[in-house]
């Protein structure tokens, strides 16, 4: 099981192939919500989002002799530029299943750091197959996006970070997909901070974690329907487990509130994040009362857009 | 005339009104552009925008007297805002005229730092007439968005921080339009550091200050055509003084330039730049073999930018 050293052993692993992002804050964001706000900047991270801890981890902590046949994953986001990447730093190969009506944008980002690339059909069991016959043919380690123990260890460094840059946190606010990230945040908060307040937010149209919390038991959903792409992932069983016994609570916004949360930061802020990234101040958007005068942490995840696909614009016709 | 002592002065007075603006590199601009970048994020600044710089100078340097009878300008950008602010710091009346087809982003921008709007019609004789009559019926001082020796001394503190956080820079690059931040920027850099070259740069569709450089002579352009909306003035007479004794050199840009500049900063650096803040980047991209192996200072000089209105997108029509 993951354990804080698992965590702190990650951070010492990845520390020199990393950003130490900054935090941000507002004073505008502060009036508005009536909450203190600090977001840790993950959009400023090493590939653009805090994917880069996880994979590094994983590719770091591989043995010399089973790091020399690769890695290999299956994902269209952040996670396959990350291992790619992470790949290239230890200098193997990195083969990365991604469908074949992945955006020319995130293709190009996995062969900018030199992935090669496998295109399956556009669903989960042909990406699965592909993963698992690149894997028989090269004898390639599979670094799964989020139910890895040191994929969860390297995502916990960004609280670990956090709290040493904000030690008074009074909550935590982190987005919830396949719940790496939430989990890593969760063990990194209870050991650093007991009391600390960990809270998941999730897109109510992806909302199986939710679900699943309440009920007591993992609830897949069979559509995760929702503008924050990097969260359409039903939440794997180790980090479900993780979340029932580490996770304080689950709240879930509207679309309409990610769209207002992530256009607010562009505007406020000065950066550019996903929609993901916007899904923790989506739920101060929604229920500002339930932080009010609380210190709150908020993990923007990513910054990886489309600017030709903004939620709030469209392509320019050509004149 | 304005001298280093006098930027020192309005850097020690604003210093607890603004931010330290961070410096940003990125390893992927680095490689496209064989330079090293140091990109000066002054979209990070209070109000967005350096403007807050020199608009917090002039309003604190005022005697307790003179203060008291308010302060005005005519601006459409960020000087209105910024001036508002730093009056409503001080406690004191900003009366702004701004043009009647001026944005509604702006115009709530002046609002919310409590400044009184005074419309008048969108012409530069208008606007002058309108200032001036505000000022005779309320005593009001003018702070001129770039020719007023306060506000280019304010300007110029920003290059005091990029120095001092990046000493051995070889080259600085800064838009011009009126010219306060270049002033503020060649007189830092001119007592700071002898030997590093100043560079301007400017759209090409709003060439004054270039073909004044070239003959020697102002020569104000009729029309300044172009997407950076904060270079749209001619250069001021006190700042082309300046500009003739302490600036290197000065390169134009395309409009296809920034707006690529524009993008590639989004995309790569995860910041909202305004088009103005993309010119200084556009003159790497289209002249790269001039800047290749130095170290470059660019100045990022705002943030404020209508999300509606994206050079490369279209608002979405109504579903």
């Amino acid at each position: 099981m993951v354990d804080f050293a698992a965590i702190q052993a990650a951070h010492a692993r990845i520390q020199p192939h990393i950003h130490l992002t900054p935090v941000l804050t507002s004073e505008r964001l502060n009036a508005t919500s009536g909450a203190r706000l600090f977001f840790k900047a993950e959009n400023f991270q090493k590939v653009g989002a805090f994917k880069a801890r996880g994979a590094t981890n994983a590719v770091l902590a591989l043995s010399a002799e089973v790091a020399a046949r690769g890695v290999a994953t299956h994902s269209s986001g952040n996670h396959a530029a990350a291992l790619a990447r992470a790949a290239r730093l230890r200098g193997i190969p990195a083969h990365i299943v991604m469908p074949s009506n992945s955006s020319a944008v995130k293709v190009r980002a996995v062969e900018g750091y030199g992935g090669r690339i496998v295109f399956c059909a556009p669903n989960q069991a042909a990406r699965e197959a592909a993963c698992a016959q690149v894997i028989a043919e090269t004898g390639a380690s599979l670094v799964h996006p989020y139910e890895d123990e040191r994929v969860i260890a390297g995502q916990g460094t960004a609280t670990v970070e956090l709290l040493a840059q904000v030690p008074d946190l009074d909550v935590v606010l982190c987005p919830v997909g396949g719940g790496g990230l939430l989990a890593g945040t969760a063990l990194a908060s209870r050991h650093l901070r007991p009391g600390l307040r960990v809270v998941a937010v999730e897109p109510a149209q992806a909302g199986d974690a939710a679900e699943s919390f309440r009920r007591g038991e993992r609830t897949p959903w069979a559509q995760n329907n929702t503008i924050a792409d990097g969260l359409r992932t039903n939440i794997g069983t180790t980090n479900f487990a993780i979340m029932q016994r580490a996770v304080d609570d689950i709240v879930t916004v509207t679309e309409a509130a990610i769209i207002e949360a992530m256009r607010t930061i562009w505007q406020t802020l000065k950066i550019v994040i996903e929609p993901s990234a916007a899904v923790p101040y989506a739920a101060l958007l929604e229920s500002t009362s339930a932080f009010a005068g609380r210190r709150v942490g908020l993990i923007l995840t990513g910054g990886n857009v489309d600017l030709d696909a903004l939620p709030w614009s469209a392509p320019k016709s050509p004149a």
